[in-house]
């Protein structure tokens, strides 16, 4: 099977699902939203229906839908398109995949189901290879979300001979901060070219030097171009400027996350910075409040992050 | 609208979703175990597709499926059937509940969303509300389960001025041992005629003394009888005898929970004891080992609780 | 050895230690305070340097001269003065154990360490023992409160086979709401006469009905008169006014757990219904605010539980 | 106040506080351990009755006797000898802090109270606050461990502002994977020159490149020389280097911790590598098993971690 001509790595945007007011998708943004992405911030991957694009809480139709038009309208222009295909259900897991695989996506990810929790690592991979066999022909990555789903399987044991269950494993979005587990998935599988993505995202640089070989998360939407400088500042061992990047990113971060910091949030703020409308959340969210955009406008202003945009015209301009 | 004519009372069995080997739904057996319940149980209520049912592991259409099977065969032989129609998609969730109502079943019921949490108590009652509405014609009840959940809004605060947002509302599943909570939501509700069912079986008796007017639970498919004979015991306040009831049930489930208990153990011990084959769980679930089913079989007998069934036969014969 | 003439049961009051503006222990009060519990409330067995008493935060020289003043001023007034010498360090607990033999106290108590945490059921038995060992002349009493320790392992498996590691070893005070583990702790010791004290107390009525013998809890102290009706009416068999007694405590409980409630609260409110100042707490703590002891103030008043104190005239007098 | 002429940084070793057979403290082979620290594994600073050190489960008798070799011990050998004072109880904090200043210690560490837990920051600082006055000529470090103590206030809020309060602040010890805190931490006090040490030995490295500025830890004791060679490569800017031996030293750290890792098994590992006598742990702990010990040292081999010990001579050989 032809994989990837490129190896998943660099900064992956997990998007949002944009909403019109009363709730429903927004398609018609999506097309903007990708252009967005790629000139304003120099981010050409995406990861979709995930955490930040609300996935699970849209119905298996609507996510068809918005794999659909990330893929259709990224054509030529992103370079891969991940679909987080993870369900409660296996069924509709492995209905997603397929569908993933059908329109031509570049990966899927999935997470470990968490309402009845796999008891062990080989009850959870038996459920991750089912998905996977539901698309046979697309690189499976595993989305380690142990804080959100509860279920404590380290991701060092389960990529311990991963290869032989799911052939198309081809890396994980790591999103936790105990960082023995991800350097022993980095240093396990040296040989192996998996994508190690990390996905909190305010620590990246702690993960860049433990080996991680990209990243996954929804400030990528909006400090794309910001945490691009620190990448780059990375890879030139420029370890100085590639802190102060990360302190930059860290003081808007740790502004916005003792206001209370959600999905909700993360909407408001691609509205302020993008100039393209995300709407409000799906319940069980509540749209973001007034203050909360207002104190977040202001910080991110403080901080220098919205000089490539200009607000009061509502256009995007391409900042240094 | 024209609610029950009888108030949800006494047991109510959470079915468990009977599946052939290979992990099928197997509906085939559904009559039976309509049967099983009423005449060797005692038991006339069921609380479908909840945690017991591994509901959020099947999907839509199956749910769909299942909840039909059970109105349509528990028809002129069990009092009211409950679906309980929750899911993290508020669509989906809204989708099974008009289906609910479409088929005739007796009431809703919804957990809280627990992936995305829901922040405030209002944005709960948005979303439950959300839900009745595409049931008006059905009694809404709220599954309350925090342990499982992570959501932390105390069943008596969202019980406070719930009527005037979801007028269908008609009592709670109550799945936690915070006998604060559940007893002040029977305390400033006396006059409403809620239904109060409690959801920890091995402490129901704690529970009927602060006011529990029923329970819902995976044991009463196959415990149903011994706990109704603790029902009346209460009813009759011969609290001794109630005890030892309680005791005796208690023994059998502290002895389970030490070898680990879960669906799958539910599964093994309703084939066990009905004699219908319940078979295996779904994924992300594993069947029980040989040695949790022989460990249990053991206890039960010493426990006396297969006095009424005769398992070398396959026959159900009614205890005493 | 002679035991206790009288097993430890009904109310026992869990002390608070009363301190003046600065921060030191205000011992002239307490001899007041053994006369409030005695006739205001009608409790007469009292539990010493526990959480409420801030046991854990004093340090054990002045653990041990609270100790010997409520054995003094208790002499010929209380039944039972129980002395809780549980400390991370061995030899502390050790030392206090010793001390409460030597001053006449009726029994020592003792919580599972929690900082390094003992691994198993064993390790935890040795410790106690340890414990014991240093007052053997003392009934024993394991202080189970998981939620404050994190040590998991269960009451009732502790119990197993104790009294062969540890003869002096007399009941528990069991603070969780886990019914499972307490009824099984009562079933599977019904022949040894041991105390199974609640200490919950605002679901008190829920382990009375699973066999509890008696409370220990930080509520007695002033709703103690009201707490002992409630157990009037369940040994009279009348549960519908015990449950109507429980609902009344719960209303003012459920009330100040939502203002926030710890040891702080406790003085705030005990200092008010009895009169006879309780002062600060010791840091970690903080002083309750004017606006919780008003609330609760005005709570208390609302639920007509000042009607034996006269808070006008700073006098105690008796009520109905 | 003359402050400590050389900063605390680089690496300081959590002690072990070795014990006899039967549990009493083998004040004998600390002058040893002092030599080993220094010559065999180049580490000159040590951290006193920490967790390491099981400091919490000594008497505050035994923790000043302690305290009183390990300074007598490391006059003229050692750089910095920092006293753990922290206590549940504030008197038995202040009087350990009184006495670190007297038997010439160089600084004094205090973790967050967590039995009755501090409710806000100002709280928290004013328990700290009162400790630090017990000794104001000594350098204060805050023991930032959240996951033990369960206080949730954050380092860098703490830290906002401490100077005002606690005019001898001087750094913290930070044991958590939350490096948004802990960059913040650096980056909120860079004029500062406080000391940022972090104490989760198996991902330091992610923690150098974040700002750290030295570490505090068990594992300094037996891989201190193969930490400082990581230390180095990183202060060259050999990341690929400093990475190799980090993953190196993660492969046995990830190796124990699947075994059940903790104070016992840090005491037998240290006894393997030094061929000092470290005994076993006083309770509630017990003494790590044959067969931890034995996985342990056959995987040390394997790392080649041992080649600088010659345990069958019992003689410490300088290693490469």
């Amino acid at each position: 099977m032809a994989f990837p001509k490129k190896k998943l790595q660099g900064l992956v945007a997990a998007t949002i699902t944009p909403m019109t007011e009363n709730g429903e998708i927004n398609f018609s943004v999506i097309g903007q939203y990708v252009d967005y992405l790629v000139k304003e911030q120099g981010v050409k991957n995406i990861f979709v229906n995930g955490t930040t694009g609300e996935g699970l809480s849209l119905s298996v139709s609507e996510r068809r839908q918005v794999a659909e038009e990330w893929v259709t309208k990224g054509k030529d222009k992103l370079d891969q398109v991940i679909i987080h295909v993870g369900a409660l259900s296996l069924k509709e897991s492995q209905e997603l995949a397929q569908h993933a695989a059908e329109i031509g996506a570049d990966g899927i990810a999935v997470i470990a189901p968490f309402f009845l929790k796999p008891w062990t690592k080989d009850i959870l991979i038996n459920f991750l290879k089912e998905v996977a066999a539901a698309a046979p022909a697309l690189p499976f990555y595993y989305y380690h979300i142990p804080a959100l789903t509860g279920v404590k399987i380290r991701a060092e044991e389960l990529l311990d001979g991963i290869l032989d269950k799911i052939p198309t494993f081809q890396g994980l979005k790591f999103s936790d901060t105990d960082l023995l587990d991800f350097g022993q998935c980095v240093d396990q599988n040296r040989q192996q070219q998996f994508a190690f993505l990390f996905g909190v995202d305010e620590q990246l640089l702690s993960a860049l030097v433990m080996g991680a070989t990209g990243a996954v998360g929804s400030t990528y939407n909006y400090l794309g171009k910001k945490t691009n400088q620190m990448l780059e500042a990375f890879e030139q061992k420029d370890f100085s400027l590639a802190l102060n990047y990360q302190f930059c990113i860290q003081r808007f971060i740790n502004f916005v996350v003792k206001l209370g910091f959600g999905v909700s949030q993360t909407k408001a703020i691609m509205t302020l910075v993008s100039g393209i409308p995300m709407g409000p959340p799906r319940l069980p969210l509540q749209k973001a409040s007034r203050e909360f955009t207002d104190s977040a406008e202001a910080k991110l202003k403080s901080l220098d992050f919205l000089s490539f945009t200009d607000l009061k015209d509502g256009n995007l301009e391409a900042g240094s």
